[in-house]
């Protein structure tokens, strides 16, 4: 099965790179690095005559990619408690994707496939990041898409994610999980 | 006492603009609408050599407007189950705000204020909108300022939020605080 | 539609009575005070032979009595952030319940009927009530009972429920809707 | 450091108690098998003339013995979403013992230990178990005893535990911390 991972960060070699890299190890892994792209703001038009405008921007583009793929994983680092900004730009968007002809099927497409989360944080993550992990089962669960996995990480400094022995072994959880599926 | 409003939506007319305006319906509020100001999203350089690169955007304007208040109320629609990613970016870039010289004392300043959620959902927002509740009391606590009171509301089409009189009664509530603490 | 209250707490004219009889002030209730029965702790028998054990205490009396109605409200204090354990003793012998014969049905007879939930704390029950208000979420769910509300209220002190106008104003506003659907 | 475990299940060899074994397999440790006890509801007298009437049952020879160590595991199979009746039963009735004299110090006795959690669920306890965790930090938060971590674990089957290998890794690294702790 094909992979593809949206990473929510901004900082090269940051600590949920890091856990992220470990968990796609050995695997082709399309790795879509959110703020490379221009993804605007979702101008809420759903109850706007004619629908929503059409935004001259890199969002459906990225969007088309990740539906390419059988497995989508979300790697954010843990910005006060939650996705990152760049992360939920993105995915505030879906309410527009799913307004589109080529998205009338969203949901059939996204029930066969599997979605994982990976999320690093600096403040008591395993507990304060525990109403993340809640809102992206809720997301999950509003466009069909199965909730497989999670891996959470404590981390602050560079490297930092090394100290965490849970995550790491969550991290090589997943990669084997993710190449017995292959 | 001050007051400033900062709403995290898009649309105008919205169902969180109604029932924020409910709220403070006969006093005066700085109302800073996010999406009319260019935000970017923050490039995480906490610990980069030379720290944060100065951004040539409407952040610290904002940031300062903010600060000048003694209430905060921060009015956000309900965007797959947590605040919208223009609120999130604003939020996000506070963790370049507390590198600051003029901001070394924010938590001083922050633990002087009141801060209200006002958030308004299509999807069960009485239950699937609790993490973010919980995530904004994590943030309020982060930098020391009161979590003085939320008002929940449930409304999809535009005006809806008029159907739902708890949340009506609530933003009646918040604006009887508001007056007798002015 | 009939309706059962089934009351948690063990403080005669505690908060939560006042709260919940506000709530069905005016309506017929069969109201069933938990500590008056004898219920006895749940012994896991879901995997032995031969099942569980019959049980010589009221589980069943007051499991069939709360089936007769058409509506159910679970009134509990918040006893350290969740449901009393009186509450909890009752909802383990679910377990049960599901597998007695004459309920083999207790899904689709949940199902139509509808659940409600009233729960008063002393220690900020707006932030540290809601992981219960999750979990009821979740037990309403599991065995199909829609969850069609909660009365959140904040009292310490006998009688200080009176303070919280939210509180009084949401018991109203369900004693209204209990009075509209009857 | 010393150790004492309580077990807040009732099924021999549940998965609870496999888990358990495993984080503490090689120390000496006291386990408590809370429903070995009799151990009575909570009435709350706290606002009552007089307090608390006393209550003859072992509650408070329990509660003595738990205050004997340095770290407190609390192990719990999740029944409908979060501590068993017996556990919460049991913690219930510390509202009770705040109030005795000889626990007049009971939050800073705490506050020198380290408290644990392990609970295990068949129902997605990685997701729907989360709100217990939050309730058990606010507990522990409550009585000053830092919570030093958590194992979730997922089971049904009597001996499912041992496929889930998130959770024995955990149990090994809590057994770890708990050996270089001693």
């Amino acid at each position: 099965m094909s992979i593809v991972m949206i990473n929510g960060g901004s900082r090269e070699n940051g600590n949920t790179n890091l856990l992220s890299a470990r968990a796609v190890h050995g695997l082709e892994v399309d790795i879509i690095q959110l703020d490379e792209y221009n993804i605007s703001p979702i101008v809420d038009e759903r109850h706007a005559e004619g629908g929503f405008s059409e935004v001259a921007d890199d969002f459906m583009q990225v969007m088309d990619r990740v539906m390419e793929y059988d497995k989508i994983i979300f790697a954010t680092p843990i910005y006060w408690y939650t996705m990152t900004g760049t992360m939920k730009q993105f995915i505030d968007r879906w309410s527009q994707a799913m307004r589109e002809d080529r998205y009338h099927d969203l949901r059939e497409r996204m029930a066969r496939k599997k979605g994982y989360v990976i999320a690093v944080g600096g403040d008591s993550p395993y507990i304060k990041g525990l109403p993340l992990l809640q809102q992206f089962k809720y997301i999950f669960d509003f466009v069909h898409l199965p909730f497989e996995g999670y891996v959470l990480g404590q981390a602050n400094k560079p490297g930092e994610i090394e100290q965490d022995k849970k995550a790491l072994y969550s991290a090589d959880l997943l990669n084997q999980t993710l190449k017995e599926d292959t």
